[in-house]
């Protein structure tokens, strides 16, 4: 026996009714995996796995650890949480059960990796609705992971060819998103993601912030929260000196940012940012949580409940979260 | 001489100060439009253009024509209005001037493709703030030519690979734009690109509608338009027989559409649909305005005000939008 001194990331299972479980296991006995400098753990139910692993047709070996130091290099280590199995709960759709044990996944990995017993977090999707059918009163694991470690100036960023993205505003309605875009968030989101890009190694950034309205307001005419808000931040941000532009209309910035022109984009609402990202790739890109004492990563989607325990999930947005937190270890 | 008898588009000059003029001699006098099965006729200024051929360092040959029968076959034809000159307005920037002479162009295109003396009208980008200092009160091309045509039920619908999209909403404030998803209105999207996909040619529609709120609401936690709106439009589309699916996470359906799953999307939002479109691709989107009864195509771009007059602007969404107008003629 040879000792692996890799680092080890906990992988979490995600929502067991969603497509993690099986993004998981393709991901991890795929080729792709083989020979790299990192060793992953599972943290979710071995069961559910190899169920997932029938449904994909594929028979990969499991090893059921305690400690993630003792994961192996090869096959798929699993922390075996006892939390759910597949006759109690039906694939894709939100319930508690799965929202419960989700969650329990999440706080498992959090616990492990501020004990310095692993290198870092990267999770799979959960379903928002299963949470809250639990009674587990969070929007998303952003605020899992900023509660869990006490962190509270964190900022969650999207990351594609080069350009990240960071949203004012994400899982709430649209009506409330827009009371939220004031001076104050949209400075705070400028700040952080210029502090992000230079963690992760973007630099100088070259930023842009987006607009709220159509066509960015067009100078008042539709909607006067580029005015009254997101100027005065882009005012401020650049007497601190911040290379910052805008607001852009919101149909214009992204491309402008993936030609070249900016590294950064400051995004108001969930559906500019990530109807950019996703109609440029819907499969590579990765979240990125900066400002947290621990590396965590996510894939850029969801639990995709409709085409979930099928066997078609596409494990490439997972691989892409994986690399993406070794890179920045 | 030959008679020459091709139909004639007419190609409105746009805002002045935008990037108008420069892509209108560009692409007329390209490679791109020499043996082409039709003319056109630019309804305009033609000192601005020999400006912005000038600008673009090209010599075209210009053509005045009062009727648009007397089109040439080469060179840049062009109905001179005699409404401003280039020392009557600042480039790149909303002025009244502007917006008035753009809304004339518009007016005669209109007039004489009425008079059945064109085959349609192909329109360049307008400032709506130039239109607004102006005094003359439409959010937009669409709205001109709904009302000088005394159309009623009209769509614009954008076209790009085989996907066209409508919008519900789409030159108002966000806030605005809220309020305006109704049911009522959408159903009414729904039927009417449901009519433009046939008469497009693209048969049978296959359809999707996005919903408003991030993830389409996640049934109810982000917002309850899709619930109280959305939903109930749908179910009467699908009792009328239209094959339509939705709402889905606006993040998700663009996608889909263009991976070969949808023909159709009805967006609730101005930069739902084109963030995803523009995201695809920047240059290549046409506007539509169906159920006109003259045939009306746009660039799919606006005035550009921060490159106009640069000699950098792209002719390539007008040469689609001369191309579809041909294709639907």
């Amino acid at each position: 026996m040879t000792m692996n001194k890799t680092p080890v990331f906990l992988l979490t299972m995600g929502d067991p009714a969603g497509i993690g479980p099986e993004i998981a296991v393709k991901a991890l006995c795929g080729e792709a995996m083989s020979n790299r400098p990192y060793r992953v753990a599972v943290v979710g139910d071995v069961e559910i796995l190899r169920k997932a692993a029938d449904v994909c047709k594929i028979s990969p070996a499991f090893n059921i650890v305690d400690d993630p130091g003792d994961a192996k290099g090869f096959g798929i280590n699993v922390i075996d949480m006892g939390e759910i199995t597949t006759s109690q709960f039906t694939p894709g759709q939100p319930q508690a059960p799965c929202g419960h044990a989700a969650y329990r996944y999440i706080i498992k990995a959090i616990d492990l990796t501020m004990e310095k017993k692993a290198a870092g977090v990267v999770t799979n999707p959960i379903s928002k609705e299963s949470l809250k059918l639990a009674g587990i009163d969070y929007p998303g694991h952003t605020e899992i992971f900023a509660d869990k470690t006490g962190t509270r100036d964190y900022s969650m960023v999207f990351l594609l060819d080069g350009v990240a993205v960071a949203h004012v505003t994400t899982h709430v309605s649209l009506r409330q998103a827009i009371d939220l875009v004031t001076k104050d968030r949209v400075l705070r989101q400028i700040r952080l993601l210029h502090r992000s890009l230079k963690s992760l190694g973007i630099d100088p950034p070259r930023m842009a912030v987006s607009g709220l309205n159509p066509h960015a307001g067009e100078n008042g005419l539709f909607g006067d929260e580029e005015i009254r808000e997101i100027i005065p931040a882009v005012s401020e941000a650049r007497a601190a000196g911040i290379d910052i532009a805008g607001p852009l209309p919101p149909d214009t910035v992204f491309n402008r940012a993936f030609s070249g022109e900016f590294n950064g984009v400051v995004s108001m609402l969930h559906d500019h940012g990530f109807v950019a990202l996703k109609s440029r790739d819907f499969e590579r890109g990765v979240n990125i949580t900066t400002g947290l004492p621990i590396i965590r990563t996510s894939v850029g989607h969801g639990t995709a409940f409709d085409k979930a325990w099928s066997g078609r999930a596409s494990p490439a947005s997972l691989l892409s979260a994986l690399e993406a937190a070794y890179i920045i270890t």
